[in-house]
């Protein structure tokens, strides 16, 4: 079928497709899942499974951050959330917690976050966390928003960063605006001795430009989840995940070719709700998966069950919510690796990924990125 | 893929869209908001953003016109409607309320309606009403039906109508009744001296018809709003708004073409729920978008949180109920610039569509009308 | 787009649609009400509006079948019915609504219905029933099955029946099945005086077919209305009314080609839920609708607000649940031609046909087939 | 229309379709229900209903499997399940009946059906249980997994089984691991006597390469039921059933032709809800449907109204839940022949697929393979 649909008289669409509407369909041998390996790795930085957290306070402190590294994966802590702006981070967090039960009051929820995210950013609260995730041993990776990157790396970079994670919620390398002066992205990366992490990015030529700053990983996706963000709704913008996904693996087999083997990794960021939805992404050729929400399930999550991103504190414009995550109460090496004690994919999400591969034939990420899908007819 | 599905044997229909099936697609660079400009102009009059109201009584007052058009927009008054027929509107507004309250007579709401219209229109009462907003220092804008624009216009000129609506639910050029005798609108809009916008209209043909009679600007749609219009559900009648504003867009093109630069304007009436399908509208083409619903969130709304159209007045086959607008209560000022308090695309309705632009890396009207567009598959 | 989808390797299927799945486009001329007539002639007998009614007792009395005659639809009485079975009607209905009222045993409705349909047909009762349309004045029209057509036809027409309507859930003119004897419809009609008309038929060969039997009419459709009817959910079969409809024109326009002239009227029966529906099935070709469920909430109908087909009372395998009319409480008159004091599509069905008509500028039947169809992308 | 969908650039993904998105077109003569055959022959055992069991727990007992040889169709033992590990299955049964009414642990059921799946697997037991099928004079069906198939299998025929259903939630003819050794699979066929039905398997050529290790039956699907499995949330994995049973038939057409006239037969496990389903299975291509959880609704069945299957025991990644079956309390003979009192597919189900065959015309399951399919527009 074509991919581009004449919606009226001289205008197209292009079709794209969510993961939701995708399967995996098993078509060759299948495998012991001890023959599988999930690992991956960028840079000098090797993971055991194709997990980067999404940089949200809900889900990442310093403490998690230190038991997702211990488990494997790469939590990524915001450089710009309430462990960068108050130094009593429980206090912001039960204020959060006690807003969300304010049923009277809808909107008091958004407003204590914007409130919160008003204060300003401390270097020194900053770099204490960094410090509590480096002394740990764990690979530390921050993240921090165009707007404030070149004014924040280097005392990241200083206090012992080790991946940067240059993060807003829609990218490019063309312009990304600082206090109305564009930030040279590529100038910036060449500039620094760390890899860098950049995006989110929603389709081919966007991937492709922040490939060639020198980005050593794209972020595919603006985080969204369902129930929680909304960018379609408030600004009619949206990334359908699966061809976005596809897009981006496309841009990163031309920047190789183009490139002569450099390889910019594909991190998708959104639409991953189970563990189903996981194995999709890489089978429609990820590296790795960002995840929100679906932590925010771990009783270790600093949400408490909550769970939102950093747009729900826009001051004028949020396009997240804060809302409930999955319903279930298990630490969070029982929610990548199991046991489950139900069928709903919200427990033992590497685990699935794993028999995913296995029961399809695959043993490695790279390879299971070409197995087979099928769409709703 | 083919726009035309052959449904049986020897008959096709084409295949249309609502903004609904569609998506936006950043893929280029960003731009800050502070470069973006929404403004348009029609004939003389220039306008900040492409807001016209849509003519109900739940939304437009003489008062909230005169507010609508200090923000920006144009506020449409209906010739028809309550201020017209009722010195006391307050009075007959309280009727409504009331009867949307009686929840143990469900049809007590549309019984009310359609006494309230079947009083006379006086002209004193239109023309004190247009006399209030004209004293403001507004551009005046007030909507006719096509049954009553030869009776009524002349004296509506008179009061200082700067700007005429003709309005019905379906309207062509060919033949628009008028107590069984065709309104011959050609005629009618060269013999003014004011720009007349007119419609609705639903595909290109009619468009064309309409922006060939002269008409400034020509009106997509029959204000359908989910739960609110059923005019599928009564007639069988439907126009998908996204085809039909990209119909329409060719039809100002090619209309453009044939007269050697004459523009008229596209203003899309239909199927904006939330934000984001303003900008879906204007990526489809149109030049502004007509607002009731919406607007009906407003503390300013006669509605008082109630929404209906003309068209729930209808003596024997009403085509739209009375129904609760979105649920909010802020000023008509937060609802389309904010700040927004939550991230479901019913609070700052224009600073989203700004962001939209910025986000994809246009600043004008007419240039985000070419951005990218997907369709989910 | 193609007609015929490959579901697997060497398998297709032929993409079939609903009446929900299309919507007119108006996109010509608009006329007034006054000048459109929905008028239509059957052999001798001419009706002013499409409506055939479905034969089922919960819609169609004697009494009913007059007020319909006399409001100028076709009433058909089905001659295997409650009033062939029952002296006291009144009685049989009385339990009918008991039992629907009997929410305890869920069972106990279709329990009542195939012991009410146990009873033996008797002639000197449905004469009586016929007699009283006759006395009346108005055209009638009864009902036989495929299986009983042979025997009670004799009887049917010495009562004065006008017009015979042969209806099993799925008809087939190569081998209609009585007691294991095929039922040789072509020499069945060709030895009646009366026109017949004869369904359900859901194909364009079966269409044919049965109109090289001479039948007058051809039913389209199961009669299978939303909640009641389940052949697809019991037996696998569907079809879709649009595209059904759509075939069973084609087969009339090469009947009529082949025959240099004779038409067979092409009467769609099921799929339609409101007034819009009856407009979408005329576009899609039909020449009249044949309605159940819709005219189940007129005050005068026999089922009292329940709706059921005879199918509800096959006595092992029903494939049809007695179920709530649509929830109105007007005569039969006002749910024909209004005036509705609603938007939703119940009340006014026909006056909504006329002004659908009217907003697509026809002003016949045999016109408004041609209208332009869109379908959701 | 082709059946490849470009999801993003240069990856494809392939249409296919689930039972729910097809429907049966009659499109010839009708054909009397008594004329019907619906019976099928697997090597020298004959069957008059194409009924195989799932061989879950909640449906299959010594006893039903018993009642369903006698019924006509073949009843299939879980040689791993409780009857194989536990002496008093009752009180096995008791706690899962228990667990389900606990709703204040929604953990509790799977914990306890993996409890019970942990105590080990005593031949003594599935002897006995296997003597109580074996006296009855029915075919005696068992099935094991791929994983015990070689261990468990000396003794299982020693035992008097006469078709061994060697079944996995997805299988491969390639490696199926036994504790890290592969199964060789064709080996292990062609050093028995019975035949084998093994799967399941969900496309073309893994049917294929099933077929020529010498099964006589392959399974299409992993008994998929709504509310109840979750291979998609939990594993991303799906396999479409009605282009899984389309796929399976041509491997079953090719590896005829490849043999010159070797037949392996296709069943179809998944996605059956309703008797309807039944038909369209068949019409696929299946030459039988194995049902699980529509069984459930008997009152014999050990399940006792609650329906799970195997996996629903995986000790780490559940992916079946415990789910009520289908509401409604008859004896398996009612469940399969009827009287239905009901129109909602759940009783009558293979009185259901005989009308079906009648209705449009087909007298054995074979020539209905052929019957006419549409798909949703």
């Amino acid at each position: 079928m074509r991919d581009e649909v004449e919606i009226g008289m001289g205008r197209t669409a292009r079709r794209a497709y969510e993961l939701d509407d995708i399967e995996i369909v098993p078509s060759r041998r299948t495998r012991t899942s001890q023959d599988v390996s999930m690992a991956w790795q960028i840079d000098a930085y090797r993971f055991d499974i194709p997990l980067v957290t999404h940089p949200t306070d809900a889900v990442v402190s310093p403490g998690t951050a230190v038991q997702i590294g211990e488990l494997g994966g790469m939590g990524v802590l915001n450089a710009e959330g309430l462990w960068a702006r108050h130094p009593n981070v429980d206090d912001a967090l039960f204020r959060i917690v006690r807003a969300a039960e304010d049923t009277d009051d809808p909107t008091a929820l958004i407003r204590v976050l914007q409130e919160l995210h008003a204060a300003p950013i401390r270097m020194d609260l900053i770099g204490e966390a960094i410090k509590q995730i480096r002394d740990s041993g764990i690979t530390v990776a921050v993240r921090v928003s165009p707007q404030h990157a070149v004014e924040l790396t280097p005392d990241l970079l200083a206090a012992g960063v080790e991946i940067l994670v240059v993060q807003g919620t829609i990218v490019s390398a063309e312009h990304v605006a600082r206090d109305g002066e564009p930030l040279n992205l590529k100038r910036f990366i060449s500039d620094l001795e760390v890899p860098v992490i950049a995006g989110g990015v929603g389709d081919y030529r966007t991937a492709m430009h922040l490939m060639r700053t020198g980005a050593a990983g794209v972020i595919v996706g603006y985080g969204h989840s369902a129930g929680v963000t909304s960018t379609d709704r408030v600004l009619g913008i949206g990334v359908p995940m699966a061809t976005a996904i596809v897009d981006a693996a496309a841009a990163r087999r031309d920047y190789l070719d183009e490139t002569g083997g450099r390889y910019a990794h594909v991190i998708a960021d959104g639409g991953v709700q189970v563990s189903g939805d996981i194995a999709k992404a890489i089978a429609c050729g990820a590296d790795a998966v960002m995840l929100g929400a679906p932590l925010s399930a771990a009783s270790e999550a600093p949400g408490q069950g909550l769970y939102w991103t950093s747009a729900a504190a826009h001051p004028s414009l949020p396009r997240s919510r804060v809302a409930a995550g999955p319903d279930c109460a298990v630490d969070l090496r029982t929610l990548l690796f199991g046991p489950s004690m139900d069928a709903d994919g919200v427990v033992n999400l590497f685990g699935a990924l794993r028999r995913a591969m296995a029961k399809t034939g695959y043993s490695s990420l790279k390879e299971f990125q070409k197995v087979g899908l099928t769409i709703r007819g």
